[in-house]
């Protein structure tokens, strides 16, 4: 068995990669935001919010992930994403 | 610029592979919990969790991505991850 220092490195390593893949999904979801800012579509969409809750918690189900996690996960996520959308939407007029 | 339909498919990929990373924490956090149920080792560690979410945070801000995501996601993961270390000291007695 490894020791506790080395599964603890690990675990750290993996949050690395984590954050790394938020950075990636908000550079994705900036250009959404400019992309709505663009054609007057609101910043929030509560329709896609509820299918993205929905989907996430399933596919966590799948890969054995407590979907109170990925539910907390992607909730603070959508949050800040329409905040980063409104400041957006700001900026254009 | 790509359509919105398009840019989704990308967010939705990349909360895939975010949900196989949380998978593959669980996995190591799992050989954790067996290791501290061997060695008698409590199952929460307060210290290491403030060490863990500070360290989060300070990456988050690194790469650009709100402090509270990174936090909601880690303080949602440890708790998960707590319960699942009782659950294995209570099979080990």
């Amino acid at each position: 068995m490894e020791s506790l220092e080395a599964l603890r490195q690990s675990v750290d390593e993996v949050d690395q990669s984590i954050i790394k893949l938020f950075a990636k999904r908000f550079s994705i979801t900036d250009q959404v935001g400019r992309y709505k800012a663009q054609h007057g579509l609101p910043p929030k969409d509560t329709t896609r919010e509820y299918e993205q809750l929905e989907h996430i918690r399933s596919l966590a189900a799948e890969h054995g992930v407590e979907p109170e996690v990925a539910g907390a996960y992607l909730r603070a996520m959508l949050d800040a994403v329409v905040a980063r959308h409104e400041a957006l939407q700001s900026d254009d007029n």
